[in-house]
């Protein structure tokens, strides 16, 4: 495998921002301007530089594209002909939700042949059936604001990242998102019964619908779910909906090692009935860089143990926010028979069981605070690897090990959703380092994806593959692979408009 | 759209068995024997008429094709070398599981160029990984062998359908099975992990492993699965085991109406957070069938209520077998809660809860004996269909004024897998009839399929589309749709060799 070649892309993006070009003011012929005017009003069209240059880099600013104009459609018919004009014209269209995507998946490439196509304005909630347990919501719709318009129904929809505030369910789609909850519900994927497709062209695919079963024909629906606007524009989706929990019990946990982690899990998965919702790997360093960064929030043990579980279980039945004849809360209970029969068999050191909102709250802010006192802390080389739950304790020793010998300053920050096996191996820039972090950084990312090769890991768990792991893909996929995903592209988008230099 | 058209297939194959020809004696040339034999062996090659036959017609003895062998390879590799073979000699290959479909996927036509391509002899367990609480098996394994195994582990794989005992994993992933337990685990897509499939020309894409998370590229997993060998053969997979359930909650309730059932189901998914493994719809006629043909089965409820439900939750918490401080047990104190609630509101009318296994047996034995009564009845018109949740049961009451309207006497089956919304809607001869069932099928399933239409159901819930329901499916479809499903055909199987005249 060429590893030089795999780590051109990951590292460049590293190191400095892929600045292909200067913005120019926009050289596309009025006539094609007024097309698109045509289409979805002149408000919708933007095509002076200040006005594009948001739509035009990525969350990281490490990419920048150039277009023709940025494009807001308002209705799936608007998509359509935006995307009828596109093929007929030989113009390339991305897509783009939030622009939150870690990956450069949404940014354009410096041709400037481009419509970026804006889903924003695509934010209808067409339908809440309570009933179905379901809703139909449009691409552009903001994740937060759908968690909020289910609660006040009564019911749950469990998709949660950081990036909720402003990513959108189009996007979520698009890049099959993961975040916290996983563990139980699934990524985006099994979240959605229904999906509605623009294709290349302008032909609209509609398998919307609140069917949980359904076996007529080829899986189209998980196919453009993941595709990262490569094979069509997802203007719409019918996503599952949940009973509201009720109650919650949290708690932090001192663990032997990572392979202790992964056994608790599975005991707490059996005593709650699957019902845990979260199930977080934080280890010392994690803790370490944080405290550094926010001494206020509060320590979660008396000593910062050298590896840690953060969990959480939750129930939608109401008796079970109330205290039994014992006086304590059933679900707290669960939590504190599985730690005490944990901690006498060895596997948890310390553990502690939040008993009141705020308490929960502080245990969780350990949690939702490491990126940011990441990017506080300096230099850092991210990752999103995901292995199976029985590789992960000798994948993790083995990046431990490889990590000290290049440099054992560096904080190793591998946390993340041990429920899904998946880590984001954040190694951060240490306090006592003497040289240039940045020259060892094709170093660690060797040694990262050698192990996950090693251990048959995925290089990319939930962020996707976008521009930055393109050539990393074609290196790690077989051809066999490579030429199936290929054929499908082509046989979906054949003139290569949509979305072109991603994924494939 | 096309009634007449649309309901020839399903006509036809009820009212008479598809005889393309009378079975002839194989007349390929010796040397494409001799390339197969030299591929698995002689054993391995069945070309005798005798010895074909089983291969060669469907479960219900509705279709009817020829071969020029039946080849049954033991490796992935030969599995390869056939379909090298195959494609070179332009010949078409059917792949085959247990032989247990109903929609004469398995089948081959009647022009003989074909290879039947049974995977029986793959029955191998490659891997069972207890942390990772998944299994790599080979397509041939029989369902029940893996429940089995997988409860000496102590662990559960939830797949569960009356052909268990002998339905391969590798049909059932073909076809995306469901069954019993799909209102907790999902159908066979959601158990499945990672695949192995050969293509058309022999070119193995090795998706096997068990991550939770992958999002590297496009979902060429669940591309393969349910498209009924059409794409490719599905040679092994990588599943998803879940913890072994310790304790069974059982009851048998009469319901309002569909629309009571539904509700109670969200209450007891709620009460019970989300522990529901089965949610079976009963109405009356069920029971006067059933009692009729099997009259040692206990009956559930003193009355024979006009519409009833059989529910069952499971707990993997060992704690929850036991008895607790007051002297009930806390699931069945579970569904108690519910019933009782559910009784004061008028949902529910009487009920009754097992406190024995024997007890649950019998409840059980009303459900799982309901497909044999109707074939003992005689005359049967199956369907296979899903709605909404929210759709039931307007859609039921439709059904039943529309079917008293063709004829009263006709007993109305319409039971099955609430919780998933699918109704296997059977009308089965009533006693009384004085008038020719077969003439009034055609009239039956009009009044079915408009009505899945006018509710945006499914016409194949769980049993796929095979060559019974082929022409259904282009004229429910949209040409949008089909036209997708044929692009990608084309692009995976250019020559039409795989598994043709099946779903498209």
């Amino acid at each position: 495998m060429n590893w030089a070649k795999l780590l051109m892309t990951d590292c460049a993006a590293h190191l400095r921002p892929v600045n292909y070009s200067d913005y120019v003011e926009n050289y596309m012929p009025n006539s094609i301007i007024d097309s698109l005017t045509k289409i979805v009003g002149a408000k919708s069209v933007l095509n002076a530089a200040a006005e594009m240059a948001p739509f035009l880099s990525d969350w990281h600013d490490r990419y920048h594209g150039k277009a023709h104009a940025v494009v807001l459609p308002a209705t799936t018919d608007e998509v359509s002909q935006v995307m009828a004009f596109a093929e007929s014209e030989n113009i390339v269209v991305v897509p783009q939700g939030g622009n939150t995507g870690f990956m450069g998946g949404a940014t354009p490439d410096a041709t400037g042949n481009t419509i970026l196509l804006s889903l924003r304005r695509m934010n209808t909630i067409r339908d809440i059936d309570v009933q179905n347990m379901s809703m139909t919501v449009e691409a552009g719709c903001i994740l937060q604001n759908l968690h909020d318009i289910t609660e006040e129904k009564g019911l749950y929809f469990p998709l949660n990242l950081a990036a909720k505030g402003s990513c959108t369910i189009g996007g979520n789609l698009g890049t099959n998102a993961g975040g916290l909850n996983v563990v139980r519900y699934g990524s985006a994927r099994q979240l959605t019964l229904g999906l509605e497709v623009v294709l290349m062209g302008g032909k609209v695919i509609d398998l919307l619908g609140g069917l949980r079963k359904d076996n007529t024909g080829y899986d189209l629906k998980n196919l453009f779910i993941g595709s990262e606007g490569t094979l069509g524009i997802i203007t719409a989706a019918t996503l599952r909906l949940f009973p509201l929990p009720v109650a919650r019990s949290t708690a932090f946990a001192e663990v032997r090692d990572v392979e202790a982690a992964v056994t608790l899990l599975h005991r707490l998965q059996a005593a709650s009935g699957g019902t845990v919702e979260a199930f977080e790997l934080i280890p010392a360093d994690i803790l370490h860089v944080l405290f550094d960064k926010f001494p206020n929030i509060p320590q979660p043990l008396k000593t910062r143990g050298a590896m840690n579980v953060l969990m959480e279980i939750a129930s939608t039945n109401p008796a079970s926010g109330n205290v039994d004849a014992t006086g304590s809360l059933p679900l707290n209970q669960i939590i504190e028979d599985v730690l005490a029969s944990a901690f006498e068999d060895g596997l948890v050191i310390d553990a502690t069981i939040a008993t009141s909102d705020a308490q929960r709250q502080s245990l969780w802010d350990v949690r939702e605070n490491a990126p940011e006192s990441h990017k506080l802390s300096g230099n850092v080389a991210r990752s999103d690897v995901s292995l199976s739950q029985s590789d992960l304790a000798p994948f993790y020793a083995e990046m431990v090990a490889g990590i000290k010998e290049i440099d054992p300053t560096i904080w190793i920050c591998g946390y993340g959703h041990l429920g899904d096996g998946n880590l984001h191996f954040n190694l951060v820039e240490g306090p006592n380092s003497n040289s240039d972090f940045n020259e060892k950084v094709p170093h660690l990312y060797e040694l990262l994806y050698r192990n996950v090769a090693k251990y048959n890991g995925s290089i990319s768990a939930e962020h996707g593959i976008g521009q930055t792991k393109r050539d990393q893909l074609a290196s790690v996929k077989s051809p066999e692979i490579m030429d199936t995903m290929r054929a499908i592209k082509t046989a979906l988008d054949p003139k290569n408009l949509m979305n072109p230099g991603k994924i494939l």
